[in-house]
C-alpha cells in the first residue's frame, strides 16, 4: 500500500500533516511525498520547507493520493504537469483524497465532475465551476472521491479513512496514540459558528487588525 | 517577535505544525526551524523529512520556543547540546512550550522544576521523574511555560496561546482560516475515553492486528 502525497510551492503544511500522521500510520503503507521536482518544497508563509523525496515520474501507482491546499491554488490549477499527473494516479488509484483547496486542483484535473465534494470554505464557489457540486460537510465521500473542508479537516478525513481501511479498533488506537480529544479554545471553526463580522472580514482577505490573509 | 521550532531526529511531524499553522500566523512573527544541524530532520517513521533553516547556535534569543515530541525522546534527553540550547533560550524566552514528549526535554533541561505540567498519556509519570508535576490537561499554563498532551493538541495550544498573545478576535480568525471544527469520527482520544482494552493494548505497545507502535 502506497500513499503519495502531492506538495507543491506554497501548500500548507497542516493539510498534508493531519493525513499523514493519522492515515499514514496505517501498518505497513509506504508514504512517499511528492513534487514536480524532488527536493524541498516550501509551505504557504515561506518559513518551512518540507522534502519531496520523489519527482512525479517515480511515484505511478499509488493506491492512495493526497493533495493538500494552500492559498494560492491557481498556479497549480493550470500546471499541465501536476494535472496531468494527477489523471494518471487517479485511473489506478484506490482512493483519490484532497485537503482544503487541494479540491480545486483535482477539480481541475476533470477528477470531481459531477462529484459531491467539498474545499475550504472559502472556496466552495470555485469547486462548482470545475462541475462538482460542493456542501459544506466537512469530509465528503463520493465513490473512492474523499475529500475534507480547510487545513485541519485532514485529521478528521484521515482517521475516517484510516477507519474504512484497517478497521475501527485500529483507526481508534490512532487516535488515541495522537491524542485527537480536541478542545479549542473558541467555537468559531466555521463560519456558521463564528461571528459574522469576522466572516465577513475573512472573506474580504483581511484579518483582525492588520493586513491581507495567506501573506505571511 | 521570533518563534523557534525545535526539530530532532524523529520527532512527530504533527506536534511541530499543529502550532506552526496555528500560533505561526501570529502577525509579524518570523517562524524559524532549527536543530542540532541545519537541513533536512526526519519524522518519527522516516518517510518525511521537515528542513531546519537554522542551527543552535543561529537561535540565541528567540521570543517564543517550541519543542514537539516523539516516540523516542531519550537520546534528545541526553543531548547537551540540546539541553544547553533549551535552558539557554529559555532563560530569554517569553514563552517555552511543548507538545507531546517534548516536555520531557523541558523537563531533562530542569526548566520544569516544580512545576505543572502534561505530556503525552503514556509519558506523564516520566515527568515526575524529573520533578515536574504532570495533569492530565490538555493544555497546562505554569507561568510563562505551556505544555501540551499528545501530539494534535499542540493546535488546542496554539490557538490558546494565540489568543493570549494576540487578542480572542485575532486567535478566532486563525481557528477559521484553519477551519478547525474538529468532527473526530470516533470518541477515543484519550485514555479515559477510548476502551479499556484499546489503552492496555497501547500501554503494552501494541497497535490492534500488528506488531509494536512507533516503528512505521
Amino acid at each position: 500500500m502506497q500513499i503519495a502525497i502531492l506538495l507543491y510551492d506554497r501548500f500548507t503544511a497542516l493539510d498534508a500533516i493531519g493525513p499523514f500522521d493519522t492515515l499514514g500510520r496505517l501498518s505497513g503503507a509506504e508514504v512517499v511525498f511528492v513534487s514536480e521536482r524532488p527536493g524541498p518544497v516550501r509551505t504557504d508563509g515561506g518559513a518551512l520547507a518540507l522534502v519531496a523525496d520523489k519527482g512525479l515520474d517515480e511515484v505511478t501507482r499509488p493506491d492512495i493520493v493526497l493533495v493538500p491546499g494552500g492559498p494560492h491554488p491557481e498556479r497549480e490549477m493550470a500546471n499541465p504537469a501536476v494535472l496531468d499527473w494527477l489523471r494518471a494516479v487517479d485511473a489506478g488509484s484506490a482512493w483519490t483524497t484532497s485537503v482544503c483547496t487541494g479540491s480545486l486542483l483535482l477539480a481541475a484535473a476533470g477528477l470531481l465532475d459531477g462529484r459531491r465534494a467539498t474545499s475550504h470554505w472559502m472556496y466552495l464557489d470555485r469547486l462548482a465551476e470545475f462541475g462538482a457540486a460542493p456542501t459544506g460537510e466537512r469530509v465528503v465521500y463520493d465513490g473512492k472521491y474523499v475529500t475534507a473542508a480547510g487545513v485541519s479537516s485532514g485529521i478528521d478525513m484521515g482517521l475516517g479513512l484510516l477507519g474504512r481501511i484497517a478497521g475501527d479498533d485500529f483507526a481508534q488506537a490512532v487516535q488515541l496514540m495522537t491524542e485527537y480529544d480536541p478542545q479549542p479554545p473558541y467555537d468559531a471553526g466555521s463560519p456558521e459558528k463564528a461571528p459574522a463580522p469576522l466572516v465577513a472580514m475573512l472573506r474580504g482577505h483581511h484579518l483582525p487588525g492588520e493586513g491581507v490573509t495567506g501573506s505571511r
